[in-house]
């Protein structure tokens, strides 16, 4: 199971990743704007999947966000949470997020499924569907790329994904895709983010 | 024919519709800045696809874009060129663009696929792909909605796309989907844009 494989390799390396990547200076303020515009639109709990050392979570509470955050390797759990202890984390994976049908007001999925293996996102976004309401929203990070393709990221073997392959997975679990888009930042690779609202009666 | 019937439609009200629509104040501030932002982004000539009575190809002409306008309906190229006399203007359609491949360093295709029968969208994004260079970029204007549904637009049956839906259409043409977009002005029908790019190699 490469998802496995990949929580195993960032639990032996969870503090140093925690480190170097774990702080909100650390991201992009044009990613900061984009999760700040649309966790401000939303109405209700937010869950942070796949929060890691627990940044982004920490970062939207401060903003009045009510956010808890999950995460399958439990050292980022540990961490997040000594890290941030006014802040709720706990274990919790994509595919089992632990909380009850259309309770969600939105999730927070920021390159948390780059792992993943593709025959295994439409589980992700089945589980997504069921805990977010109508209305609700998505919000989804990722490596952009021309083709589904695996490289080799620096703790896993991470994946590409083009827009309109997300964009197809999404509509096919029930959301709608609100915006999308490509960016490359000097040195870093393709970046791409979709927002989505999840259909109502779907 | 659809089609047949919503250009003769606009023939009979070409007059009233580019009186009413026809000038680039009457579009929204938001589409302007994208339009433009896109094609200043542009390396090459740029085809006004179902250009109406001319307005965005003579702006961007005024921007410096080598640029073209084509449209389907006849009494529209005349109104164009009356209003528009230093720009170039002739008939033709999304399906038959008449110019050779890979000529094109990008397309507008601003509203002119609304009609279209959704069974003909591939037809013209095949014309598309086959005259917009690899790395040429396409920007398509279109309502925006939760399914693929007719409704009675004013001059003619039109139909709303969902973004997922015209990106898979447009990821089987060739094309890599750089940004999307849906907004919903006070008053106006929920608008989409996708901007994409002419995947190299496809």
């Amino acid at each position: 199971m490469r998802g496995q494989q990949a929580f195993e390799a960032y639990g032996r390396r969870a503090r140093e990743y925690a480190d170097l990547l774990g702080s909100i200076s650390a991201t992009a303020a044009e990613d900061r704007a984009l999760v700040e515009r649309w966790a401000s639109a939303i109405d209700g709990p937010v869950l942070d999947v796949g929060c890691g050392p627990g940044h982004w979570t920490a970062w939207l509470r401060e903003l009045g966000v009510d956010i808890e955050g999950i995460d399958p390797v439990q050292e980022f759990v540990d961490i997040a949470a000594h890290r941030h202890p006014d802040c709720a984390y706990r274990q919790g994976t994509a595919e089992a997020l632990g909380v009850p049908s259309a309770s969600l007001g939105g999730a927070l999925v920021w390159y948390s499924l780059i792992h993943t293996e593709p025959s295994g996102l439409p589980a992700a976004f089945a589980e997504l569907a069921r805990c977010i309401r109508p209305g609700g929203g998505l919000l989804l990070g990722f490596f952009e790329g021309s083709a589904v393709e695996p490289f080799g990221h620096k703790v896993a073997t991470a994946f590409t994904w083009p827009i309109a392959d997300l964009a197809r997975l999404l509509d096919d679990a029930g959301f709608i895709i609100e915006h999308a888009h490509a960016r490359t930042d000097t040195g870093a690779r393709p970046h791409g983010a979709i927002v989505a609202t999840r259909a109502s009666g779907a």
